[in-house]
C-alpha cells in the first residue's frame, strides 16, 4: 500500500494527503488554494514561491530551475511550489504575494455612444387571428403586422426564435414583442411587452477577461464583471499558448473551452447581479489579440507564431451565439471585431473605433502596452500600425519582485536625489510585497532621476550608500528593508530588473520611430496611452524612462481601457462594427522584424536619455 | 413479494416475465416482438390482435373495446394485445398479420432532373503561402484564389467549416477543394482534391420515412433506405400526433427526437452502404405534410388541428444541418420544401414540381391519396389545392381484415359474374391474410361489376349465394374459406368495410367536384395518381368505384412517389426549390369545409355510379 504524506498549507491551515505524485502546486491547485503561476508550471516564471522552514522531513534539494529562478530566496526556505514533489508529511506558508487575488483590473470603458444604433431593436406588435378565409401562418401574420406597423420587411428568421411563435402569438391576445437583427433577421419573439434586450462586450486579454452588460435600450453600462484568463497556467503569453496547442493535440479545444467557460461564468454571474435571464442577452461583442480571437473561435493559431505570422481569418463576421456555445440567447449573435495580422488584433482595432484618430486632421500616436505593445500611429488620412513583442516586464513579469498590480504592490515611488531615502505608496496602503509594472518604471524613473541609473541603465558606481549593494543578480538598490514589508525581505530593484525594462522600452521605441519613418514625420498632435498600464502610470515617468520621445509631443493623455471601450461601442451602435471592418481593412500594417533599421534602433531605444535618430535613414 | 408471471410469445417463443401491470403490447414491444399497432395502444384500430387458446389461466373477460374491434373472432380466441394485462402464466401466438414486417414502401422516385443545378459545388484551388511582404490570412487568400480561378467572390464563411482552413492549406501544398453554397457561402474546406458531394432527400409520411442518397456531381441516385416512422405508436394519423403533443407537454419534443433518430439512423445507413463518410452529405431536402413538416422543425403543430387549421410556419428557408441535430455534415444545409396550408405540406408542394402542371396549358388534375387525399388542379394560368380527409380505408385501416401492403396481403381479385368464383393476387403469393388497400378496391370494384354490390353500396339483396352471409357487421362476402388463408379464418369484405371505402371515396371526389367548380370546368386532360396507393392501384378500379368521375377524362397516369421525386429533384436543381416556394406563394388553397355545397357533394360522392352533379351551382 502506498503511504500517503499530509501537506499542511498556511496561514489558511488547509490540509491535504498525497502519495508523493504532485507537485505542492497541483495539490495547492487541488485544495483550491490560488497559487499565482503564470508559466503553467514550468518553472521558469517564479511567481509560485512558498516558503518551507528548513528543519523539515525529508526534502529534496532544489532544482536548477529553483536555484535560477530564486537566487539566495532558497537559503531563506523559499521553494518553487511548482518544482517540489513533497515525500514526507510536510508545512509550508504560502506568501501572500504568491496568491492570486484580487488584481486591480482595468474595467472601466469609458464608453460614450454618440449615438445610439445597436444591431437588435425591439417592436410591439398586435397579431391578428387567423380567420378560414385567410389562414396565413403565424409568421405570415407577423410578417404582414411588421409591415404594416413600421413599414419594414422580416427577411429572415432563426430557426429556435421560430418555435417560439406559436406559444408567443396566442398567450396574450397576439400582442407581442419582436426582436430584429439588424433591420432584417427575426431572432427572439416574446409574448407581450416584454422589450428589454441587452448586449455584452468582453474584453479578452492575454491575463484577464473583462465582460461589460450594456442595456440596448438605453446604452446604459449595467454592470462589469472580470476575471482572470484561465489560460494562463498553460503559458503566461502568447506563444507560450500556441507551444500549448502545438504540443498537445487537445490543446486548442483545451484552451477554448476553459476560456468559454470562464465567459459562461461571467455573463452567468452579470446576467444574476442584474436580475435578467440569459436569454435577454441577445448580441455579444468580443475584442481580444489575434491569439485570443483565434483561441476563442476554436481556429488553429499556429501560424501566428511562425514567419510571416500571418491568421487565419481576419474578418468572421457575426456568428451564432450557439455555434460558439455562448450562453447569451442561442438565437443571438457574436461579433468579434476583426484583426488586422498575427499581432495586431481586435483589441487594436477597438482602441482605433473608440479613440478615432482616423476621423481627425490632427497625428495621433496610440499605445496599447501590454506583454505585446501595439501602436498606431496616423490621422484621417492614413493610418499605420505595428506590434512589439515587449515582453512581461511592464506586467511585472521577469522582474525579481515582480507582481501583478493587486494589494501590496507598489505603483509609485519618490526618491530624495539627496539622501535617497525612499517613499513608497503600494495599492491597498499596504506593507509592500513587490512591484507592478507601474511601480517598476517609478522606481527606475526615480533613480535615473536621483542619478542612481545612468543613461545606459547600470547603476552609477560613483553613488555610495547602504541600499546600493552587490547581489546576486549583479548590483540591487534597496526600496525597503525586511522589516518595513510584508514579506519580510528586502525589497529590492536589481540591475537585471532594470536591463528587463530596457528591453521592454527599446521595444515600443523602435516601434514608435519606424513608424514615424514611414509616415516622414517628426511630431505629433496627441499621445494615448491605453490599457491597464496607460491608466496608471506618472506621464512624467514614460517621459522620464523614455518610453515616449521627450521631443514627440506635449500632449499625452491617458484613454484608459480603450480596446474594452472599442467593444462596448460595436455593440451599442452598428456602424462602429462597419468602422471596425473598415479599419481593419484599410490601416497599414509594418513588419518591423523586416526592417532593416529595427535592431539598431532596438538597441539605441534601450538607452535612457537616447536622441531618436529620426533623420537617420 | 410481487409474483411474476411468465408469458410466451408463439411462434417465436420468446419468453417475458411480468408483474402484471404491463400489456401484452407493451411486454411484446419490450421483447423486440414488432406487433402492429396504427393506434398507438388505444384500442381502437384492432391492428395488434393476438391468438389465445381459451382453456388458458386466469384471463379477464373481453373489454368493450376489444368486443367493438373484434365481434365473433373472439369466439376464435383473437383479443387485443393492448388491452390484455395478463393476470397469470399465458401462451399466446402472434398472427403474421399483427406482425410489422416488410411492408411495400414506395421508394423509386423517377428522378430525372432536366438540369444539374444543386446548391453546392465544388472548386479544385491553389492557395499560395502566405510572405512576410504579404502576410494575408489563410481566409484571404483562399478568396483571392477563387476570385481569380473561377471569377467568383466567397461573400461569407461557415463557422466550423472556418475551423478547417488553417490544415487544408497546409497539407497538401496548398491544394484543396473549397465546396461553395448557393455561390456565396464557403461550406467545407478539404485538403487535396476530394470532390465527392451528397445530397440526401427525405420524404417523411405519416407513416413511412424514406430517404434517397444522391450523388450532387452525378445526379445519380446512389441508394435508398427507409423505414416505418417511429412516430406512429403515439397515433397513425396527424390529428392523434397532434393530441399526443397537446396531452403530454413534452409530446412534441418526443416526436420530433424519435423521427430524428430515425432520420440519422437512415442517414447513416445510406453512408455506411455507400461507403462515404456522413460529413460527406453537404445537404437535405425535406418533404412531409404539414403536421410532418413542424414535427420535424420542432414546431408546435396545434393550430393545425383546430380550425382555421393554419400552419405556424409555411416557409422556413435552408437551416444549418446543426441547429436541427441532422447527422449530414454539421456545416451543411437542410432545406424543408414550403408547406401551403394546414392539411396541404411540402409533399404536395414536392408532387407540383415533380409533375409540372404550372408549366402546361392542358389542364392536370392531381391527387396523392393517402390518410389525407391531397388534391392539384390546374395549369400554367392557375393552381387549386385542397386537402380531405379520406381517412385510412386507402390504406387498410378501419376495415375488418385490413392490413398495411406486406406479404400475404390480397392486392388484386377477379369476381366471376356469373359463378361469383373468387381468384386472388397476394403481394409475394402467400395464401392471403387480409386486405391492403388497393386490395379493398380491387374487391369492392369486382363485386360492382358482379352487381353484388349496388349503387348505394349495400349488398344486393337479390343475389342469394353461399359467399353471401350475415354477418356480426351486418352483411358480408366471403372472399376465402378458412383453408385457403394464413389465418385459418374466414376472409371477409363487410358492408362496414364498403361504407367505409365509401367514406373514404366520396371525400376525395367532394374535393375533386369543389375544385373544378372553382376552376370553372368539367374536364381535365390528365389524371395523375401520386403515391403508394396511385402507383398499385387498377386505374379500371378508380373508375369503378368512382374514385375519378368516368367521364372527366381519358388519361390517367400513376407517377410513383411524386412527392419524393420532387424532394430529390430540389436537391439537384436550385431553381426547383425556388419554384417550390413560387407555388407555395401561388397555389390558392380552397378550404372545403366552409364551402356550402361540401355535404351534400361528400354524400352524392359515396354513390357507386351517381353522376357527378357538376353544373349544379
Amino acid at each position: 500500500m502506498t503511504r500517503h504524506h499530509l501537506i499542511s498549507f498556511q496561514p489558511s491551515g488547509k490540509r491535504v494527503p498525497t502519495a508523493g505524485r504532485e507537485t505542492l502546486l497541483q495539490l495547492a491547485h487541488g485544495a483550491k488554494l490560488p497559487i499565482e503561476s503564470v508559466c503553467g508550471g514550468q518553472g521558469t516564471c517564479g511567481k509560485c514561491r512558498i516558503l518551507i522552514p528548513l528543519a523539515q522531513g525529508r526534502l529534496l534539494p532544489p532544482t536548477e530551475k529553483e536555484i535560477s529562478a530564486l537566487g539566495n530566496l532558497i537559503e531563506k526556505g523559499y521553494r518553487l511550489a511548482c518544482e517540489m514533489v513533497p515525500a514526507s508529511d510536510l508545512t509550508c506558508t504560502i506568501p501572500e504575494a504568491s496568491l492570486v487575488s484580487g488584481q486591480v483590473i482595468l474595467t472601466s470603458s469609458n464608453c460614450r455612444p454618440s449615438r445610439l444604433k445597436p444591431d437588435i431593436m425591439d417592436f410591439s406588435l398586435e397579431i391578428p387571428p387567423p380567420t378560414l378565409s385567410d389562414p396565413a401562418s403565424d409568421l405570415s401574420r407577423l410578417i404582414r403586422a411588421f409591415q404594416k406597423t413600421y413599414g419594414r420587411q422580416v427577411r429572415e428568421i432563426d430557426t429556435l426564435a421560430m418555435r417560439e411563435i406559436a406559444s408567443a402569438v396566442r398567450s396574450q391576445k397576439g400582442r407581442i414583442t419582436a426582436f430584429l437583427w439588424k433591420d432584417r433577421e427575426l431572432i427572439d419573439v416574446r409574448a407581450g411587452n416584454d422589450e428589454a434586450v441587452f448586449g455584452i462586450a468582453f474584453d479578452i486579454g492575454t491575463t484577464t477577461v473583462v465582460a461589460y452588460l450594456l442595456d440596448l435600450r438605453s446604452g446604459r453600462e449595467v454592470s462589469v464583471a472580470s476575471a482572470m484568463n484561465p489560460q494562463v497556467p498553460y503559458g503566461d503569453n502568447v506563444i507560450s499558448r500556441i507551444t500549448y496547442c502545438l504540443e498537445d493535440e487537445k490543446g486548442l479545444e483545451k484552451l477554448r473551452s476553459i476560456l468559454l467557460a470562464l465567459m459562461n461564468q461571467l455573463i452567468d454571474r452579470l446576467c444574476q447581479k442584474a436580475g435578467i435571464k440569459n436569454s435577454q442577452v441577445l448580441e455579444a461583442t468580443v475584442v481580444g489579440n489575434t491569439v485570443m480571437h483565434h483561441l476563442f473561435l476554436g481556429l488553429d493559431p499556429r501560424s501566428i507564431a511562425l514567419a510571416p505570422y500571418n491568421p487565419v481569418v481576419r474578418s468572421t463576421g457575426p456568428v451564432k451565439a450557439r455555434d460558439l456555445r455562448l450562453h447569451i440567447s442561442p438565437s443571438g449573435y457574436v461579433v468579434p471585431l476583426p484583426v488586422k495580422a498575427g499581432f495586431v488584433g481586435g483589441d487594436t482595432i477597438g482602441v482605433v473605433i473608440a479613440t478615432n484618430p482616423h476621423r481627425k486632421s490632427a497625428m495621433t500616436l496610440a499605445i496599447d502596452i501590454g506583454t505585446n505593445g501595439e501602436i498606431v500611429l496616423g490621422n484621417r488620412g492614413r493610418l499605420l500600425c505595428c506590434s512589439t513583442a515587449a515582453g512581461p516586464a511592464f506586467e511585472g513579469g521577469h522582474i525579481k519582485w515582480g507582481m501583478r498590480a493587486t494589494k501590496g504592490a507598489v505603483e509609485k515611488v519618490e526618491i530624495d536625489p539627496a539622501t535617497l531615502n525612499v517613499r513608497i505608496h503600494t495599492i491597498g496602503n499596504r506593507p509592500p510585497l513587490g512591484l507592478c509594472g507601474t511601480g517598476t518604471i517609478s522606481v527606475v524613473a526615480a533613480l535615473i532621476r536621483a542619478r542612481v541609473i545612468t543613461s545606459h541603465g547600470s547603476f552609477n558606481p560613483a553613488v555610495s550608500h547602504p541600499r546600493l549593494r552587490p547581489g546576486d543578480g549583479g548590483t540591487e538598490f534597496v526600496l525597503a528593508w525586511a522589516g518595513e514589508t510584508g514579506t519580510k525581505n528586502d525589497l529590492v530593484i536589481t540591475q537585471q530588473d532594470v536591463a528587463e525594462l530596457q528591453l521592454a522600452k527599446g521595444a515600443i521605441r523602435a516601434g514608435i520611430t519606424i513608424l514615424m519613418k514611414k509616415m516622414g514625420i517628426k511630431k505629433v498632435h496627441r499621445v494615448l496611452l491605453a490599457g491597464a498600464f496607460g491608466t496608471y502610470v506618472e506621464v512624467q515617468d514614460a517621459w522620464t524612462i523614455g518610453l515616449i520621445p521627450s521631443d514627440l509631443c506635449s500632449q499625452v493623455e491617458s484613454v484608459g481601457n480603450a480596446a474594452g471601450a472599442g467593444a462596448c461601442l460595436a455593440l451599442l451602435n452598428r456602424d462602429k462594427q462597419a468602422e471596425a471592418e473598415r479599419m481593419a481593412e484599410k490601416m497599414e500594417y509594418v513588419e518591423l522584424s523586416v526592417d532593416p533599421d529595427f535592431n539598431e534602433l532596438f538597441i539605441d531605444g534601450m538607452l535612457f536619455d537616447a536622441p531618436v535618430p529620426l533623420d537617420k535613414s
